[in-house]
């Protein structure tokens, strides 16, 4: 294919992506028809079939990105950061973690958990996902143990289930209870290992 | 009415409640047809539209008595229990709360989580439920950091926050994420306010 219809079939896949991702953040992704989808979108359904095989595609594609997008900036933030732990976990409800600060991204990521309910396929992406992050934190702990950070007899496992857990349900309060208050939440966080 | 007529009619109240819960636990309220929910109950279009305008109305009611139960039961652990700190938020996992060792009711609550999103009358009977469990915990708190149990600087509504946050996020990974060890979960909970 020539350059520019790479780059003229990559933009339309941008503007459907874009499309239903407002589409699915706002209503969620049953709830959605395929015409709700073309509307938002700007495209015929001849055009969207093009790009995509339906909405089940879309819907993994979304969820797939998302999902990576979370786990990598959440994994850059842990990497960089060296501050003393209750620090560390104050920091995380305001960092550059685009699904913890943005109520269309927290809004999808609930969609996209609720959906890995009944598709095992998308349940195996998100818990890979968790599973990579649940990783790199308790190595992060492990290491604060040893400085004394945490007690003795903390399992870093167990504890890094706990912290993302927390992250989990910040993101669902967020979205679902329209409780919004990130200083409140980081300072909470920053009691946890204070002792 | 007599008697039997509304024993009758609360037993049919039930059998409708029971098969819908069913449905939306395995498949979630929007992916879940009319047709799947009379198959499932096991009665006639008639039957069900003299008991329930629609499934709006089926799932308002599943969503209320719902969040009723875990917010009662959730309400009942915290009075009963005057165990050290560590010790009493290791007891959340395992408590007799449904909604946190129930796989079907932690799907459901997921699912109701996910339609308060887009449903605000929903979304205030959620925020109800949260405030009132809020209120209690911190209550509890403000009295354990008088006992010295946390910290004197710790603000009692946002470690209640961050606690709540961390079992919603307990259900999601049990729901979404197919991760259920009880026991790790609880042993990182006991690890919170130790020091």
């Amino acid at each position: 294919m020539p350059r520019v219809s790479l780059e003229h079939s990559e933009a339309r896949r941008r503007q459907i992506l874009a499309g239903a991702r407002r589409c699915f953040s706002a209503n969620g992704f049953h709830a959605t028809s395929m015409q709700d989808l073309l509307n938002e979108i700007g495209l015929s359904a001849g055009a969207f079939y093009r790009y995509f095989s339906g909405k089940e595609e879309l819907i993994r594609t979304i969820a797939t990105e998302t999902l990576a997008d979370v786990t990598d900036s959440l994994a850059a933030h842990l990497q960089q950061h060296d501050a003393p732990l209750p620090e560390l976990l104050a920091s995380l409800p305001t960092a550059h973690i685009k699904t913890l600060h943005d109520d269309d991204q927290a809004r999808l990521i609930v969609q996209i958990w609720t959906e890995a309910m009944r598709d095992d396929a998308l349940s195996d992406v998100v818990r890979a996902g968790l599973g990579r992050i649940n990783a790199l934190l308790e190595a992060e702990l492990s290491e604060r143990r040893r400085a004394g950070e945490l007690p003795a007899d903390a399992d870093p496992a167990a504890v890094a289930r706990v912290i993302m857990a927390a992250l989990q349900g910040f993101i669902v309060q967020r979205a679902a209870f329209k409780v919004d208050e990130p200083e409140l939440f980081a300072s909470g966080l920053s009691m946890l290992f204070r002792g």
